[in-house]
């Protein structure tokens, strides 16, 4: 028997809409990967922050429902991963306080991805949105995660994770493990127009698309006026975003199947990707009907989850109330 | 039987050490009062609040048993009133995440008291100074308080907590009752030495002290060299204060006792003073020593209270839940 705690991985998204197929290739895969070699998996359906940058939250019961089904049908163990709602988890909510005494506004001010999320929402930056990376903080140190998979545009925000960690550590008493970043290797997969995949943009394939969607998608899909294909990211991103696609589904490199294709055009190029998509998400697909048609699964999923979450929410509160000479007797 | 409700109460103040009779000429007596009116009365020993501009919190649990013996002390009803501590009642502070996005950075940075804080703290605004106004407004409305007295420099806050109401029903649904101030028109006390009364300042007659004690602060409190006693608020302060005072024991006018004083001078002052707050302050110390003696009193009050702010907040925390489409069934 080894010492050595098994890792324990916190990461998640907004129930903004459906898992689509850049989700997939950028994080969740990755995440089945990291579960399946023996990581703990917390995954939190950050529904608090779907309000940090707009009004109106939509149908959060639907986009929640529709997550945790993209997240099974991607390979998330039901049984073995806590996946919770924000919402739900009570004690989690209050390590802001102390957490938010432990960084000054300066600090706030700088983060990189505030800054950038305030030119894009183009709106007076909100509390929620200014004080969110210490309520991620609060996400990834109250279960005590040790990894956290990061892109390289959250590193400043797990660094002030980091650094709350260590500043609560040294005020109160050592508590807290500082996590680790596990920086994706996953590349950036492009929507169906050559920009960044998005579901607001209405470039994306769905998680939850069918086989004919899938198709009709990769069909419609931006090309250019070369006819032989070639893999040149940086020249032709949108012929070289297909042979990417093709090649996360086939595991053959992109430059193969370039080779292959030729002067097959991007009609071929679309052909071979679209049989290649279809057959890999097939797998996912087959498992999203299975679960989404067993009636109350999604719920017992979330209590599960939840109650898991606040256990360990609760006693992380109760040691950190202690810690900070805030029981009385 | 009147169909309107009873006035709901919230107030309290952080824990940073024992109340003085600036305090209570301040702000306890008028709570005493709207109480013994057929207000309810909340009030919160706001212990998060302590490390919002200083690092360390002090001897957190003796400072909170010497506040709750102080109110009781002054004449709070603990069997009527909710006297609770923040770090006690979880789902208070998840009303933080809905009510910080219904705010913006602007809003939070244009409050006076928050700037002022940040002068006198002379060091960089930490996350929890800046949004202290939006957990203020939680205090508030986690338990549908309607009534909340405010000193002139707090106006800003309440109305941002009036703002949050009023956003969160415009958004959401009508659920929250915008709370009314009550503009206290209670004087300053100034402490022993002509500045404002503060602990910090050594200054402070606490409510705690012996009669010895307040006899010997009042003996050494600075007054000017003029004999003839005199109410000059103005040009001569510490003196006005030491009739101010006066007048607060017995309810005669500080121009009235200042005339029955005249050339004897402020030694007399002193002596006239000294008997008449130790006998304000005796039956208020008797109070105080029968409470303290009582074991487990202090622990069974807060009990009270927190289990009573806890069956609030967690109804509040689930009527916004829904409000907010978060409930995942």
């Amino acid at each position: 028997m080894s010492d050595t705690p098994r890792p324990r991985m916190l990461t998640g998204e907004r129930p903004t809409g459906p898992l689509h197929i850049g989700h997939l290739f950028g994080t969740v895969a990755n995440r089945v990967r990291l579960q399946a070699s023996g990581v703990e998996t917390f995954l939190v359906v950050a529904d608090y922050q779907v309000i940090t940058d707009r009004e109106v939250a939509g149908d959060l019961a639907g986009n929640v429902r529709e997550i945790v089904l993209d997240y099974l049908a991607a390979g998330i163990d039901p049984d073995a991963a806590t996946i919770f709602t924000h919402s739900s988890v009570t004690a989690l909510h209050q390590l802001m306080l102390p957490f938010l005494s432990l960084v000054s506004v300066a600090e706030l001010d700088r983060n990189p991805t505030v800054k950038t999320e305030l030119a894009d929402s183009g709106r007076a930056l909100s509390g929620l949105m200014l004080t969110y990376p210490v309520h991620q903080a609060a996400d990834i140190l109250f279960c005590h995660a040790t990894v956290v998979p990061v892109g390289r545009d959250q590193l400043p925000h797990l660094e002030l994770t980091r650094t709350i960690a260590r500043r609560f550590n040294q005020r109160y008493s050592e508590y807290f493990t500082s996590p680790e970043g596990l920086l994706s290797q996953a590349p950036t997969v492009l929507g169906t127009d050559g920009r960044k995949m998005a579901k607001s943009r209405g470039n994306a394939i769905e998680l939850r698309a069918s086989a004919d969607e899938t198709v009709r998608a990769i069909r419609s899909a931006r090309t250019d006026s070369q006819r032989f294909i070639t893999y040149d990211p940086v020249e032709r991103p949108e012929v070289a975003n297909l042979l990417l696609l093709t090649s996360l589904c086939t595991g053959v490199a992109p430059e193969v199947v370039a080779d292959g294709i030729g002067d097959g055009g991007s009609g071929r190029l679309k052909a071979v990707l679209a049989d290649a998509l279809v057959a890999h998400l097939a797998p996912l697909r087959a498992r999203r009907a299975l679960y989404a048609a067993e009636p109350g699964l999604v719920a017992d999923v979330l209590a599960q989850g939840n109650a898991h979450a606040n256990e360990l929410a609760d006693a992380t509160i109760r040691d950190v109330r202690e810690l900070m000479g805030m029981v009385y007797r």
